[in-house]
């Protein structure tokens, strides 16, 4: 069958969520450079369609626990994502977050 | 309201898609190099969860007409992507192909 | 032979434009999310090793020309990149800019 | 000063590694998919212009013991890389390899 306009938002909230991690990952970070990081990823990903509200917060806790060369690179451990996809008047709700040791991404909440 | 199982199926094939879009444009490459990148976008993604099976397609006509200067950089408009992803029972057919200029992401069927 | 420190800067030079150039592009951007990446991409590389400055430019005129669906992907050929590294009393100058439809990257001056 | 050839061959080098490290980091990998990533990898590099020569070895034993959700997320302690640079008569040997847990990249030589 065709997707509901709801599976149709839940798919476009997947795709944010992947670019996000895929692009980003990787990027050399320590506390200092951890807002400007966050920044440009909420901006970034706010240009793509659909997406009306996105919050990262690389947790500059842990990034300095984790470094002991003057930077690490970012993974999923290190941040926290929240977005807000609208298509065709469905609102989805998701968020990453560290469970049992892995950035597992979910849809919160679908209406 | 928690998601239903067809709209986190959508999720998780949104998710592959931007992975796979965004973990490897920009990769340089050259009809010589693009079946090993295919393979490699294939098993790669094949790694996520709830992913039964990956195609991508790296068109090498297109490729050549774009290289002058030995090879070019990997973008939607060279690729195209078939995944079927499936969770709890619910069976996701998804496609990236060209549309108007832009790779347009799609969920082709939900079962 | 083992390389001078001389060679040895020019290296790590290389390092930090391979890394900022394939890190970053692909990534979605527009004229109102240009400042934004180039300050994240600035400071990311400012973490590596041996870096002492870098400036990166995103033309948003080019951005705003090139765009049709509200938004881009990086590439080379809307940023310019200036880079100084210094290694064991060597200062090298790189810059990146497009020549002839490529993004060039050049060691500018060895001092 | 303008950079000597040996010194853009070590340019050139570099410019390679950053590419390599940061294009493919964070890509989901398992044992099953480091073959057809590493060789991915290696043909992707060799697009780009003085690259003579590249391996990439992804030790699978180090990946099969970091993951526990099926795979994880290629970084350099996974890899062992060598390249060989050809630039005006100038041949520059490097090799990215763990040291002190940081994923060291080295002019081994230049002749």
């Amino acid at each position: 069958m065709e997707p509901t306009d709801a599976e149709t938002a839940c798919f476009e909230a997947g795709i944010k969520f992947g670019t996000l991690y895929h692009q980003f990952a990787g990027t050399p970070v320590s506390p200092e450079s951890a807002d400007s990081l966050a920044r440009a990823m909420e901006e970034a990903i706010l240009n793509q369609p659909h997406c009306e509200d996105v919050t990262v917060d690389i947790r500059k806790a842990d990034l300095a626990a984790a470094i002991d060369h003057g930077y690490t690179e970012l993974t999923g451990k290190f941040m926290d994502v929240e977005m807000r996809i609208a298509y065709e008047g469905v609102t989805v709700r998701t968020r990453m977050a560290m469970e049992d040791g892995y950035p597992m991404m979910r849809v919160v909440d679908v209406e």
